[in-house]
C-alpha cells in the first residue's frame, strides 16, 4: 500500500471515528483524545491530519455536502428538463433524511459554534450561498428552455433553499412527526405547479 | 403593591436577567447564580419562581411565542380575507426578525438541548405543531370564504411553516446575507399567487 493511500485511509478512519463519537455524545462533549481512542490512533496521527476538532468537523460537513452535490448534479443532468430535475432532487431528499438523521443534532451544535466562532461561521454560511446560486442557475436554465415561467430566479432559489432548510430542521427535531420524505415531494410539486409554464 | 404583583415583577426581573445573560454568554455557559447576580436576587427567590434553568428557558420561549401569536391573531382578524391576513403576517416578520435577532443563537442551543432532553424536546416541538394547525385552519377558512383555491390545507400549512423556519434559521445565522424581511414578503407573495383563486 502506498504511503499516500495509507494516509488517506487513516484520515478516513479519524473522520468515521469522529462521526460515531459526535453522534453518541455530541460535538462539545467529544474530545480529540476520545476520537483517537475510538480510531485506535495516537494524537500525533490525529494532528498530522487535522489541525483541530473544529477543522475535522468542517471537513465532515463538506464531505457530506459534496456527496449531496454529486447527487444533485446527476439529478440535474439526467432529467429531461428543469422541473423534472427539481422533482428528482425532492425524491432524493427522502433517502438523504434517512441517511443523515443521526447527524442532525451535530448540525445544531455546529450552528451554536458558528454564532461564536468566525471560522466555523464561514463554513456554516457557505453552503447556503452555494445552494442559492445553484438553484438560481437552475431556475434560469428552466426559463431559458421554456419549462418555467419567467419568475425571479434568486427569489425562487431562496424559497427552495429555505423550504428545504425548514423541513430539514423539523424533520431532525421530530423524525416521527410527519412523513418528511413525502412532505418534501408534495411541497416541491406544489411549488412547481406555480413555476411551470 | 400587592404581594401577587410583587411576585410577578420578580418573575419578570429574573426572565429579563436570564435573557441578557443567555444573549451574552449562551445558554450552557450561563449559571443560575449568574442570572441571580444580574437580577440582584437570591437563589431562594429564583427557585421560588422557577424549578430550573431549563424551566425558565421554556417560559422565555413560550412568552416570546405568545407575543407572536397575539400579533398573528390580530393580523388575521383585522384583514379583510385570508390572503391579506397571510400577507400582513409576512410584513410583521420583518420587525420580528429585528426584535429577536439577539435571541436566535439561544434557539440553536435550545435545539441541541432538545435532542438530548425529552422535556425540552416536548417544548421545542409544540410550537411547530401549533403553527401547522393554526395555518391549516386559516387555509381552510380561505377556501371556505372563496379567497383560496381548494388546496391541501395541511400540506400548505407545512410549506408555510417550513419556509418560515428556514428563513428564520438563515436570517439568524447570516443577518446581513439578505434583506430577510423583504425575502419573507416576496416569498409569501409568490406562494399566494399560486394559492389565490
Amino acid at each position: 500500500m502506498s504511503r499516500q493511500r495509507r494516509g488517506e485511509e487513516t484520515r478516513l478512519r479519524i473522520l468515521q471515528a469522529a462521526e460515531a463519537c459526535f453522534a453518541q455524545n455530541g460535538y462539545d462533549a467529544t474530545s480529540v483524545a476520545e476520537i483517537c481512542k475510538h480510531a485506535g490512533l495516537s494524537k500525533g496521527a490525529f494532528y498530522h491530519h487535522f489541525s483541530s476538532k473544529q477543522a475535522l468537523f468542517i471537513e465532515l460537513l463538506n464531505r457530506w455536502l459534496e456527496n449531496l452535490d454529486m447527487q444533485f448534479e446527476s439529478a440535474r443532468t439526467e432529467a429531461k428538463d428543469v422541473p423534472e430535475g427539481l422533482f428528482r432532487m425532492a425524491e432524493m431528499t427522502g433517502s438523504i433524511f434517512q441517511e443523515a438523521s443521526g447527524q442532525f443534532p451535530i448540525l445544531f451544535e455546529f450552528w451554536v459554534q458558528a454564532v461564536r466562532d468566525p471560522q466555523i461561521w464561514k463554513a456554516a454560511i457557505a453552503p447556503y450561498h452555494r445552494y442559492r446560486a445553484f438553484f438560481s442557475q437552475m431556475i434560469k436554465a428552466g426559463i431559458s428552455e421554456g419549462s418555467l415561467r419567467p419568475v425571479d430566479p434568486d427569489l425562487t432559489a431562496q424559497v427552495l433553499v429555505s423550504l428545504a432548510v425548514g423541513l430539514l430542521l423539523q424533520g431532525s427535531l421530530d423524525p416521527d412527526g410527519a412523513d418528511w420524505a413525502g412532505v418534501v415531494q408534495d411541497s416541491i410539486k406544489m411549488l412547481l405547479r406555480d413555476l411551470e409554464r
